[in-house]
């Protein structure tokens, strides 16, 4: 698949630290963005821009959900190759102060993804219009859209069209509940609703599809597509880049120096913290769950193989 | 996806034999026929059926390699269900000795499938065409054919097209190349050329695309679909039958008694043996190789991560 719109969007550190409370070394930090730039992909997203507070530490929480600007000054000096990814951070809405970010040209930042649910998107498009003002590339991201009320998000999407201030507006699979027809059925609404926007897919491998969907997402005439190391990411994790980059034939990709990072970096930490399919997570993402409770039981070495038990537990909700 | 035609067979004991030589326990293979039993499946292949010689034995290869008449019967017995699958059983050419089998209404055997790779399908067809003068369902799997010379593989369908004996015909993707325009492609290029054949599809993981490349198949007019508990199998593994069992919607089917033999018999066993994606079986799949390197690599504790040196060496070849 060769289409030259596509761009591809790495959030292995922003979605990874979901897992350890961005608690990577530096090194790790510097090597997933080296690796980043040597593949060519475009844009790497490399943690959340929170506000700090006196219960909402970087010593507790890590500095990758602060991202502060000399913090990633050192990742971006730590590579003197020419060809780099624009970097992005991601805003919570409820969780940030625009009023601390630099304008776009004195910051090192180039795009802010603002995250919000769908009944949060106002306030998700009120920090859209401001990181606008400020200058820089902007995206919405709608979560779990796999279980809001459909009419809600259908005003949601339009409202959307109509803030010239949004750049991209993505589709995200929260619950990794998708088959390739819902990926096609979303997009298709998502277009008739917001047709003046440039659409993202972030997906989730609950049921093994994260990378197929994106593939049917790029069938369907999505250009920014996320995706992350080894599909490091919360739960059941994402798409995978090297498998997504193989793919994509397009020749300015090479997913040469992704799977050197994997060997030199990743499998240590695979060994420190979990990610990626299993039984659970494809149980939580057929019945459309928040994973929370998927990765609760996962965290719990007693229990964290019994599949049916999850099954039978999650299903009694149902009855 | 619902589709009254659509038929699902597992193969949980015959391609995860491929990883122990067979040497299942009696216990383990009776809950995966119970099990399937229990999920509605409508075939079950339980093994191999080799002719055993002084080189090749029970012993040493597993008698599931062999699926005598009494041991097959002995899983049978061990449920007193109504609803239960067909058994089938595979050849491989060159390994079988027909003349030792019973006629199909005297045996607990149902079906015979026939696996050759696209220069034995004339050896593969005598095989198809004296099972089914012993009265079997008949199917023919052609290996490897994303490998195969494409006119080679085209006079092979003809062939098949032309042999009334051929009661399914398989497309196999034996080494995870395909991605679902693949599947697409392929599914075209056998109905074109065996337009009177009922088609199978049967997949491996080695880009995490088994169970999506089954859907790509239901799409595209396939009603045979293969699968296994766990997505257990050779290298990368098949598609995992719980999760196309979801997503079949079929009430026929349900997945809750495989999670249940997952949770008491698989968890277990993937202590001692492995399958499943990983990056070495991604880097293959992708480059389109027999998995046989890969499983190599696998089997060594001291590289079996090294996805990087897997990638340098596999490549080196192409140079």
């Amino acid at each position: 698949m060769y289409r030259k719109e596509l761009k591809v969007l790495d959030c292995t550190i922003r979605d990874g630290g979901l897992i350890n409370n961005y608690h990577f070394t530096d090194d790790f930090v510097k090597a997933i963005y080296q690796a980043t730039c040597k593949a060519g992909v475009d844009i790497m997203e490399i943690g959340k821009k929170l506000s700090e507070s006196d219960e909402y530490t970087r010593e507790k929480y890590g500095k990758w959900n602060f991202c502060d600007e000399d913090d990633i000054k050192a990742v971006v000096d730590s590579y003197d190759g020419e060809t780099r990814p624009l970097l992005a951070v991601m805003f919570d809405v409820g969780r940030v102060d625009v009023s601390s970010m630099l304008p776009a040209d004195e910051s090192v930042i180039d795009m802010v993804r603002t995250a919000c649910y769908v009944p949060d998107i106002d306030k998700g498009l009120d920090l859209v219009k401001r990181t606008k003002d400020l200058g820089y590339m902007t995206a919405i991201n709608i979560m779990a859209c796999s279980a809001a009320i459909k009419t809600d998000l259908i005003e949601g999407l339009q409202q959307i069209n109509e803030t010239p201030e949004v750049d991209y507006l993505y589709l995200v699979d929260s619950y990794g509940a998708f088959y390739s027809e819902q990926v096609t059925s979303y997009i298709k609404l998502y277009k008739e609703h917001a047709p003046k926007k440039e659409l993202g897919f972030h997906a989730h491998n609950n049921q093994q599809l994260a990378f197929s969907n994106t593939q049917q997402a790029i069938i369907d005439g999505v250009n920014m597509l996320d995706a992350t190391v080894n599909g490091m990411g919360r739960g059941a994790g994402n798409c995978n880049l090297e498998l997504l980059l193989n793919f994509l034939k397009n020749p300015k990709f090479t997913s040469r120096p992704l799977y050197k990072v994997i060997q030199d970096h990743v499998v240590a930490l695979r060994k420190e913290i979990e990610w990626g399919f299993n039984d659970i997570y494809g149980i939580s993402g057929h019945l459309n769950r928040h994973p929370r409770n998927a990765m609760k039981q996962r965290a719990n070495s007693k229990i964290k193989d019994n599949c049916y038990d999850f099954l039978l537990e999650a299903t009694s909700e149902m009855a």
